[in-house]
């Protein structure tokens, strides 16, 4: 079936005189999910990870993917002629090298531009440059032989009242337009679908677990252009929009109108967050300023009423997940139970919860040796049965109305080696202690990282991810720009500075490969502790409340000061959750929350 | 006399048709401290302090300077007729906001472009170009009107030999030459003089406190041009540097040398370590690859002798230290002492180590108040006697053949305040701290420092300057691109990760107006912790070898860890150090480093 495909493709890229076709994973807005329109790379080469590049040449089809991936990918391309690279690997050439040792002089690049970012376009024209070839990026090729590809996602758009958002589409409107004069801008073009819901107040279903509405944005000091399907937004909805002074643009329409600006005027967009065909678009007489889109701070810092909203959305979490970890210990080798039947469990004490919009990612339960694996997620060919031994690493979150939760728990399902026990409290501590900063305004993430890991890296170990990453409301579970991360990385910015009102997990975890793993995620929120003659301090308070299994800790491993760090948030825990629990999961949550 | 300058000065601008003119503090080297020739700044406002910036104009004089400087200056600028601009004091205007406003369409800025960096050159020529004035970088004209100037120094050279520095001469060129192969580059211009004087494993004494040598450096596949004062290198040392391929240029020739480079060519420069007028001249049809002098890396890692010989300086300034603490304790109160008799009695213990070659800085002796002042130097007008009660702040160091040291030590002189001693403890904690740090390659200062500001943070204090810099050998005291920071600004590297080798001060302070400083310090060099699975694991080593004064400590305010920091350091100092002393001595070591 892949090879039929790739002999489609080959004649469409020989009618179009192209030599070689690029199909990234990206939709046209750089999500970091898409929609089923959108699987491209997936429908050519077979490969259902989310992450991952494919190019088809005259006579190779190659792809690349990374470590995550490298064992599903070598499984999901046999028999189809697709070459798997794995990227990091020593030798493995990169998607440009090979590029560079493939493309011969004359010869033609060709890619669909609205799936690849400015920055990666212009890398790309470059390797061109080298080698005198050249590139087509207004090709669709997949998308030409792809007979029963699926519409474009056209879910019902809600609109979220203020009760909920805190600031009126008006407001927020508003403090676009004075950035926009500040810069100088006449129009701001917005691509990223996160920062269009939150800027319109509206959310949708068009990703799977991101509540985003397909669509572009282009604001003037005066109007806002929304370019998407019209059908998804009920009357009600279009009717508070236009008074908003929001008109109506079919979704496709953007490149025309982008194409038609006039000279002489200023557009700001930022590069890394418009796809390469939009850009391209703009008319070589019109300005373009390349900045952060004015929407990533302003999201990212939640008001007081998305704060309040919030810390709501981590009761009925904490809740549902205190009772998960309840129903587990108590059932566990009694009641058969696997990986995703807990999942279903959770899903189903989530529901019960008012204004559960649904699960904020695909949740990642997974069992003994499963957990080392950073991103797995239980399918019906790889589920297993959960047994009273050993650690059960639970990630997942939910969407509420009130905000979004992102938690991860590790819990005992019964005795645990010494090794499980060591690493789950070093973790711990790591994660209490990052929770507990105090710091100056002007701190940023890089500068915190270091009291996660410490306690792994005084033991020569590490993780390798990240250690947090910002949160959306009732939106994106992956949000910038905060984060934290000892290295920065071009695709991660070393220089945001906390700023009261800003949500970001606190995640170290361990990874024993073939053996256990090892996590624990507590979203928290930057709140101000002092103002001093030093300056402004900073602190977080934890918004996730769901206890952590002391049956798997060292207590004689921590300090004095982790300990104490431990027992006030489990006194926290069990003062706010337990008003909601039935007398028997109350006793169960006193226990769990005892001091050690 | 400050007045009559200036109406000379303006008679020159006058005949230069210049309308402003710019008077940085800068030599041509864009060095921290600068020789006596190169003080026009000084020469033409009166101001002595280490940092500002004059701006004269037909009608208006005016001196830039920073906190560190506002009394002082203030003093100094009296009767002059120049104003003094406070940096970051609320509506005082920076030197580009005053030449915006000053300067009218058609008129000229006119300045030394051998005194201003590239960077800042480019940030005047935007000034300019709004409101349609031009520049004039061409001129010396306080040196045209200064009649006694000092002549451009020419202190003798010397070789350092190879078991000092652990690399020849030979070997440095052909690493540079490997870099400039990768690179392209047909020649590497080199300006800043710790890093010819590290190139060449020469020393000179042309700044005071810093052992360099007044020269330019242009390297070719084959050849070294120095440009430089011929004199000052004896016979023996100039057969040595031109066995290596060295030719002498008169110092001034390399302006020529450089706008008659070849059209075709490539040189790669550093442009904030280069001035503007160099830059300038480099012709139209040679490419110019502006990267980091490939020195600034090598010359921060230092090598297994290099750190070697560190620790060796490292014991003979902890001698002369202890021995200096001893005196104090023993005399205050007894014997006259004030701030100047103490730092000659520090420097002539110094002096009785072999290999002392002078202070590697001006040394900050401060008692009480002053030590609230962080870049306080007593002066015979400021000077004054120290009392058996309160703290003396002593940051200090020396140049040896085996190194350079910095070190400050805050001490007891008798009786304190509980104030003083909670804060001596918290920065001490912070020290300790920061200094035990263990973390994987890829940390960068900016991931580390907030272990030495957390116990200030925690009470809502802080200190408002680095919490440390990288140190040369027998070089400059402040050295790139190691430190530790919190902040990143664009003149401080938040990318320059640690390696093992690198000489880095562990610094922090603490500073009440009008009352007390305290500030600990220590010299550590990163070593190598452990390789394991996981990456490269490094940590630090102390360097500096003195006692922390534990008569200022409240024990209980440290954790178990940090008093056990202490005393393993105090353990290490006493084993150090004692072989070193008199009995007397000994026992008043063995005393100051017990277990507490």
């Amino acid at each position: 079936m892949i090879q039929d495909r790739i002999t489609a493709l080959r004649a469409r890229m020989e009618e179009e005189k192209v030599d070689a076709y690029l199909v990234p994973t990206d939709d046209f807005h750089a999500s970091e999910y898409v929609g089923d329109y959108f699987k491209c790379r997936k429908y050519i080469t077979g490969f259902t990870g989310s992450a991952g590049t494919a190019v088809i040449t005259k006579d190779q089809a190659g792809l690349w993917t990374d470590g995550r991936y490298f064992i599903q990918a070598a499984k999901q391309l046999k028999g189809s002629g697709v070459t798997l690279y794995k990227m990091g690997e020593p030798d493995v050439p990169t998607v440009h090298e090979f590029l560079e040792r493939t493309l011969k002089e004359g010869q033609c690049l060709g890619y669909d531009g609205r799936t690849v970012s400015t920055r990666e376009a212009s890398e790309l024209a470059e390797i061109l440059k080298k080698k005198g070839a050249v590139q087509n990026g207004r090709l669709d090729l997949v998308g030409d032989i792809w007979k029963d590809r699926p519409e474009l996602s056209c879910e019902p758009v809600m609109e979220l009242e203020e009760k909920w958002t805190g600031e009126s589409r008006a407001s927020k409107l508003a403090r676009i337009r004075s950035f926009m004069r500040e810069q100088g801008a006449d129009y701001f073009l917005l691509a990223s679908l996160d920062d269009i819901a939150w800027l319109l107040n509206i959310r949708g279903g068009d990703i799977a677990c991101c509540p985003v509405v397909l669509s572009y944005l282009v604001m003037t000091a005066d109007e806002v252009l929304l370019f998407a399907n019209e059908k998804a937004f009920p009357a009600a909805v279009k009717k508070t929009l236009e008074a908003d002074g929001v008109r109506f643009w079919p979704y496709d329409a953007v490149y025309a109108f982008v194409s038609e600006l006039p000279a002489g005027k200023t557009i700001l967009l930022c590069r890394d967050k418009v796809n390469s065909r939009l850009t391209a678009s703009v008319p070589d007489g019109v300005s373009v300023l390349d900045c952060d889109n004015p929407t990533l701070r302003l999201k990212a810092v939640k008001n007081p009423t998305e704060v309040k909203n919030e810390r709501i959305a981590h009761i009925k979490d904490g809740v549902a997940l205190t009772r998960f970890i309840y129903w587990l210990k108590k059932n566990v080798g009694k009641l058969p139970m696997t990986e995703l039947s807990t999942e279903e469990k959770l899903y189903s004490l989530r529901s019960e919860q008012e204004h559960f919009m649904g699960n904020s990612f695909d949740p990642i339960i997974s069992y003994g040796a499963h957990a080392a694996i950073v991103h797995y997620s239980a399918a019906p060919g790889t589920d297993i049965p959960i047994e009273p031994h050993g650690l059960l690493l639970a990630d997942t979150g939910g969407h509420y109305l009130e905000g979004t939760t992102d938690v991860t728990r590790t819990i005992a399902m019964g005795p645990l080696t010494d090794e499980e026990k060591r690493i789950f409290t070093a973790v711990l501590c790591g994660h209490l202690n990052l929770a507990a900063a105090k710091f100056k305004s002007g701190t940023t993430g890089l500068g915190l990282d270091y009291l996660a890991r410490a306690p792994l890296w005084e033991m020569g170990k590490d993780f390798n991810h990240g250690t947090g990453h910002g949160v959306g409301y009732f939106l994106n579970v992956h949000e910038g720009p905060n984060s934290f991360h000892f290295r920065s990385t071009p695709s991660r910015r070393a220089d945001t500075v906390f700023e009261e009102g800003m949500i970001t997990s606190d995640e170290p975890g361990y990874y024993e490969e073939g053996k256990f793993g090892v996590r624990h995620e507590n979203l928290i929120v930057c709140v101000k502790d002092q103002e001093t003659e030093y300056g402004t301090f900073l602190r977080f308070e934890h918004l996730t409340m769901v206890p952590f299994d002391i049956d798997a800790i060292v207590p004689e491993q921590m300090t004095e000061r982790e300990r104490a760090l431990l027992n006030a948030y489990h006194a926290q825990v069990f003062e706010t959750i337990s008003p909601y629990l039935n007398e028997e999961e109350r006793a169960w949550l006193e226990e769990a929350t005892k001091k050690i």
